[in-house]
């Protein structure tokens, strides 16, 4: 039963979330459950307020009101917004009803007939086919899962007389649970964002750029359940206003998936100044990122984060190497994690379109890190020699340097508040 | 155009591989060409001898005889195995012929009908689209894509009436290249591996166990172009000799898949029977793994890999915490790359069925880190806590005693070669 576009709008009354991996987790079930229940309710508040019902390994989203059913516009929505909340498998919207046979049968022969009348406005002459999937929790019932099935099949194939039975693939499925409190009924299934509920495997900070890879790096942990903060490294006045409200913006987008976290901007100035005076030109963009990974820590440090979160690719650019990707790495004192080490350019572009990113990444602004760019940048580099190189720099000067200009910017309004902790 | 599982056999000459990320790598264009070309030789040598042209972004796959075409097996050996070599984006079976209009009409004229009749059998009276997508690199040829496309579609949708023209989403879709030295005709896509060509990015050491992560995390990084090298744990004589066979079954199946890499195995025993003893129990599976971190990066020093790689996935169970990764990386001295960060598990079961080391890893084999494995492990450890327990152990000798034990495992026969290098 796939997400099918031509399905057409029906009163339904219910959305069934369903969770997977979560559904394993023994005794924190209920920590997971709860974080998904609210975070269902802070991302559907646009819409007003719902019910839940909780049922084993299931969430039943119900508007308020018991006896009203979805409105066209507030299924839209849910269909738009539900995919993108991590920790679902996989969701339904569809009917909940009391659990007796003349309810469910009232609900499937008042519904299919739109259901076959959408799939042949859809699909023409298409061959035409059927069937029921029943699953029966509610052992009491006096039918078997089988027994219903065929109950329904008859009914249905002698109304529709166009449609055969196809238990592997058929385009028109009906769905029916059938547990101790309740009957749903439904027609269709959507894929869920995966992951873990979000916020649930604590807190990181993530190295944010005008980029396309590292927002979508943040989903990434998001999708797996972390709290993503952000910092994000500026060169002003060598880099303009809008290198930071670029950021602002992709962080404001990244935010609405998740509790919003914290922005954060460094001036990297005061550190490339030194390394474009001091060191070789070649390699200048491994001593500046050896510089944000310091800066990073001790930022991560102090906002009780557990890890730094980088959007690098490896073998993207020709810099991106294991030997440059190490001995950047090197110069952090805190966990780093790599979502998209092993992804390709094509996977990154299309998750940054799923959730938004992609239009603003793709806006011409200069970076940080562009300034005072060499023509030829290292592609291997050995620590030694960085080490070397870093002699002529005082390294614990230029870190508070650049932490002094740390500020929190508020994505909404891009006012900036300078950051008290350092 | 799409893998169509119910293309007919046709006598194709030649497999037209597309590759895409490393078509845009400058100057190392020609690096990435060579890898793949030896790829390619060394993965299809079973088949007998080809022949390779390259031209421009793309690499035609020819029988070494140049008037011959593939047999009926050779076309199933290359979609099977072709499609898992990294650095491919797209294959296509087909025909390489003049770059002259009769040559190429005569070519679709003469195969069309067994595309449409393979068509009509697989499904029956379902509608059938048509079209034709043209790519001219020779522009001197004499009519331009849009009025080849044209005169085709005439030609075709004559013939065949029942067939209307879908530019969008053709059930039967031919596709032309015309270049200057050759002209290429193919009625189908095959997907491919992605990535980058095998053993472009350097050489890793993977931390290799019997799971089912672990194996799918050496993928990852082959399919991105490391060479991957592989370490096992065992604990013998408390684990059998088949914890040792099952990781060389997945590692000889691993290296069919790249130029073969080496696997170590180590007995940790000596490590554990002492952390078992001095410290606390809940904190064993964390010092365990801390060991297997030094024991690994030496070993990669000695072996010249640039970078650790394990198969840790974010809260899969308990103990994948932010903390405990941290504290477990803490204790190496090498990079450690973690390509499944990010994955939800069935991803990770995915992949592993589509290379082949689902079935391997789903035997039930004791692995070395449930020796001595207390019933309640920490699932957030810090790292002050952890130092003072290791406190109680000599951290220098234990090493070189599970050092003293590595040896390479053959994976074709298992034999054991004491390492010479500890």
């Amino acid at each position: 039963m796939n997400e099918s576009p031509w399905q057409p709008y029906l009163p339904y009354n219910a959305l069934l979330c369903r969770y997977d991996e979560i559904g394993t987790k023994g005794k924190n079930r209920h920590a997971f459950e709860k974080r998904l229940w609210s975070e269902l309710r802070r991302r559907l508040a646009p819409m007003g307020e719902f019910s839940l019902i909780t049922e084993r390994g299931r969430i039943f989203l119900l508007p308020k009101d018991e006896k009203a059913h979805f409105s066209e516009e507030d299924l839209l929505c849910l269909r738009h917004e539900v995919p993108l909340i991590s920790g679902l498998a996989s969701l339904s919207p569809g009917f909940v009803l009391q659990p007796e046979l003349a309810a469910i049968e009232s609900c499937v022969m008042t519904h299919f007939p739109a259901l076959h009348a959408a799939f042949r406005r859809h699909h023409g002459e298409a061959p035409c086919t059927y069937a029921m999937r029943c699953r029966r929790s509610d052992k009491g019932f006096p039918m078997s899962s089988q027994e219903i099935e065929i109950y329904f099949a008859g009914k249905l194939c002698q109304q529709f007389p166009d449609m055969t039975i196809d238990l592997r693939q058929a385009k028109l499925q009906v769905g029916l649970e059938i547990r101790q409190n309740l009957a749903f009924v439904f027609f269709e299934r959507i894929a869920g964002a995966g992951g873990l509920p979000s916020g649930i495997s604590g807190n990181v900070l993530a190295l944010l750029s005008g980029g396309f890879d590292s927002p979508v790096a943040c989903y990434q942990m998001m999708r797996r359940g972390c709290q993503v903060n952000y910092i994000t490294f500026h060169s002003s006045p060598y880099t303009p206003p809008a290198t930071l409200t670029k950021v602002a913006d992709i962080a404001r987008r990244l935010n609405s998936m998740q509790n919003p976290g914290k922005l954060l901007a460094v001036n990297l100035l005061p550190a490339q100044k030194a390394i474009r005076d001091l060191c070789s030109s070649r390699f200048r963009t491994v001593l500046y990122r050896r510089m944000m990974m310091r800066i990073a820590s001790q930022v991560a440090y102090k906002l009780g984060d557990r890890a730094l979160v980088s959007g690098d690719n490896l073998g993207q650019v020709a810099s991106q190497t294991l030997e440059n990707l190490a001995v950047i790495e090197e110069a952090g004192t805190m966990m780093l994690l790599r979502p998209l080490i092993c992804a390709d350019k094509w996977q990154i572009m299309k998750t940054a379109e799923k959730i938004g990113t992609w239009e603003l990444s793709s806006q011409d602004v200069p970076d940080s890190c562009t300034v005072f760019a060499p023509p030829d940048p290292a592609t291997k580099t050995h620590l030694p020699k960085i080490k070397q190189e870093e002699k002529a720099l005082d390294l614990e000067l230029l870190l508070q340097q650049c932490l002094q200009s740390t500020c929190f910017i508020d994505p909404q309004d891009y006012s900036e508040t300078p950051a008290e902790f350092v």
